[in-house]
């Protein structure tokens, strides 16, 4: 260790201190703030150098270095980084939030307290509709009269649910009893604190498209307002090698490869042998793992041969 | 290693075996059931003895050594056995019970399949009163009139909850929206996968008496019905040592010190350099880690010199 | 809950109790043993069913489910399984074994018991070179007699060492000060235990080309010896899905699409705004990118249009 | 949320900053010294006040609170809190320190750079005598003379190890397995950071006279210089209700209830059925559980009744 090891200040980033507290919205009464931060992109290149020794030093490399971490999986360094942020989220989207169980958490207790009296409530053209091939999935939205109809019985029920609540606690009910009817919509607070690593995998699974809209509100707020600012040439690798990428399995490997030699009739055969082109008296049966595979054939610009 | 190391079978827990998959029901519609078990007590001794060299071997020993790690927090020969039970709980209940991190759970989705259509109803006479010395509890039953008032008023909202959610279904609305006005007492359910260190650290806190009397009967459940069964030398140490036994701080030890040696006057100098004895008009006002020192007296059969 | 579901016996499977406890030898003295497990494949298709309703029920629909479960990052079912190893291994290896942290060990105490009189020794042809290109990993053997006279010289300061060591037992020296210069050569013994998911990342890291060749001598034993065994069709689609995939970054993705489309001057144009083809009077620098996107096109049967 | 929550600026300890960077010496050549840090005593009001409202505002009512949380394990608010530590330690000791699981690590890797030049080495008068009663322990010192020549000992087999790491680099073996014969004395260096909860869970196990003297040494400075002056209110609770407290088991509590009434011959009756009154011909058995009560009766000034 050198002397100048022996004096250290706090890493600080100006541009995430410029919005400390500040709150960014978040559905209709919801918001994301940051409370404390430690650390940022220069923090991770600091851990990694205790591992890789202190060789080199430049600004350019510290990028490379970020970008080589992050695409080879060596996740230690970035869990040197650590995020906190106060939340106001609806409790239907809470029960997803808190799956992620590698963070810290304390919620708004309505054991102790008067639950918070906000709702999600959804637009007259806000409502969408089950989506036929996805089970987990919404598609499109309800025309506008089911829409308003449907938004003005959520009113109701909503407050309904209120006035039941507080007339409970009116006669004298302990609050742990009385909120037990209170409808998932209602929101809650928490402070939730992660190191940048696991906040990276949240983010990659709740801002992927088929995470429910509204977690994904959150996840994309969290990465484009907070993560951007916070550690920029992380959020930028993140983007190139988590996000936008594309995997091939073994199976698809065969089946590019078989394209790109311009070999279609083994592209198919392949296929076939998966199990993937199987047919009924309307044509092809639809089969989820083709479905992903014509995905990624269109985004590296390949023909799909059984689409001819 | 020796050669007799070499041939092993599964162990087995006859006990446990004999209610595999067989419901516990608790509250008005939940229930605990075992999927499956790793080890046993003897699992225990097995792991300790890796650490310890494998000299001792007597059945009376191997008590002795499992009382022995868990008074002292050898916590780790304790995660070498594994729980996994099924779970119907309101999902109220289950916002607490998810708290627990070190679990692996595999929850029930109402974004995939239709919600539960259950709900946990309160029964006239089962409406707790707000504990006036507790914020977070509850102490005592509202009387039978109100509670009727209030069970009625439950079925309303429920039944009504119920019928808007399956008017946003049959709309078209996706099930992953639909939900969002539920109230929190209906039912969901999770397979729920624990190792027995961390179980015995969820019942320590849950049957706990300041716990919330529904988790408290799913824990008192696991507890009496399955653990009991499971490991039944762990759960005769878990009560001994860490349900039934008492704490005493480092002021607490300076007052009983004085109480065992007769001086009641140091005693009470030490519990007002506290700040514990601080006064009204009414008297004595009130203070939390005084009445707990109180109760922890009476436990040792101490007088309480401040009473008198 | 239907009726059926009232009785339940453990999940077990035959190809591994077969095995159970026999140990797989590794390096020189070690070995991996398998002393317990919970669930198999069927359990994964079980927890996830929890979440996803009990619809499906065939064979086949098995396989694609755990198929599509593993392919989409589903991971909570694959939790659902868990393993019990007993293994002896050099400390060195133990080393970057431990840092998997999501898994319960009890680890032989050189505290408590006389340090195991086994260490691991080099071969004379087992000398590994430094690799010129990665600076952590190694490439080739040395020369034999290079080799015999490392390998005299380690087995003389082996023995030296536990010498010392038995000296300082002899002299009354406490068992947990005279271990301190045991070399990290020493074979230590623990028992591991570890869920499916976690143990599928714990392979997919140390099966690796890049891991160090003693752990990846565990980690290959383990995945096909034992996790083959246990979970025959997870096993089948971790391979496909995770071990002989093949990911694109959004920056390979547009030179991959370029090639596909048979302009290969865009694909080198790509490449240069990125940095991956500067020169030097020797030719085209060395960049780690470029290797690995090289590797990959290889793979995908495309040329590399700055190598003709 | 109030207005005058909307901007924050992060809460900082000027006293923790005053050393931040500088290494606190331990043994003979490691070192602590913090890197960076989130929060303090007041961070843990603030988020348990998103659980319990915003009511007590008062100075002198924070530490009430926090005193409260610690005695109560209300263990989350103190997640919320997080420390990054620079630490030089043996690879012996670090084998100890790793086994805390819930911690960010980032160690210094001899796969890539050549291992520190240095080894814990043990002073004439510092070799420790194994204890008779406690396997895993050490009592008292061995004489001058002795350890002279052990000592001596010590710095040729570190000084042939090292050579022969030398030897093997220079004739080109891979760093990675140069190393494998290198003593568990040599010094590694690590980036730790850990969450307050964790970090007092590490210094009550580790600074507990029974954990091992070298850890003791680091637990010591981390507490004693670092806690202390990081989050004084925390430290000071701590150590009334963690480190200094005394715990009583339903058997022990059994015994002290009789003893503080007088009653010495129920107590005996009592010990006697637990079985710790055992004798043989030299008089009493020695027996764990029985010692252990001995030192909490001296502590409560109670008579042993058996020791008459």
């Amino acid at each position: 260790m050198t002397d100048d090891a022996e004096r250290l200040s706090r890493l600080n980033v100006p541009a995430l201190d410029g919005i400390l507290g500040r709150p960014f919205k978040v559905l209709d009464d919801g918001f994301v703030r940051v409370i404390d931060y430690m650390g940022t992109d220069e923090s991770i290149v600091q851990a990694a150098r205790v591992s890789y020794g202190r060789g080199t030093k430049k600004v350019s490399e510290d990028r490379g270095l970020i970008r080589y971490l992050l695409r080879h999986r060596h996740t230690t360094p970035f869990e040197m980084c650590e995020l906190k942020l106060h939340l106001r989220v609806p409790m239907d989207c809470w029960r997803q939030w808190i799956r992620h169980r590698t963070a810290n958490v304390n919620e708004y207790s309505t054991r102790y307290s008067i639950a918070i009296d906000a709702t999600q409530r959804t637009p007259a053209g806000a409502w969408r509709k089950q989506a036929p091939g996805n089970k987990q999935g919404s598609e499109g939205f309800l025309d506008a009269r089911t829409g308003r109809a449907l938004s003005e019985k959520e009113n109701e029920i909503q407050d309904t649910a209120r006035a039941v609540y507080q007339e409970r606690l009116d006669a004298g009910v302990s609050r742990e009893q009385a909120r037990k009817d209170l409808p998932l919509s209602t929101y809650t607070e928490a402070y939730w604190k992660i190191d940048l690593h696991n906040l990276l995998r949240f983010l990659s699974l709740r801002m992927d498209e088929r995470a429910q809209e509204e977690i994904r509100a959150y996840a994309g707020v969290i990465g484009q307002e907070i993560v951007r600012r916070w550690c920029p040439i992380v959020w930028e690798a993140f983007l190139d090698y988590q996000m936008e990428n594309v995997t091939l399995s073994r199976l698809e490997i065969g089946i590019v490869g078989a394209l790109v030699r311009g070999d279609e009739r083994e592209a198919i055969e392949l296929a076939r042998g998966f199990g993937w082109l199987k047919t009924d008296d309307k044509g092809l049966k639809s089969n989820r793992e083709r479905s992903e595979l014509e995905e990624k054939l269109a985004r590296l610009a390949l023909p799909i041969p059984w689409k001819k």
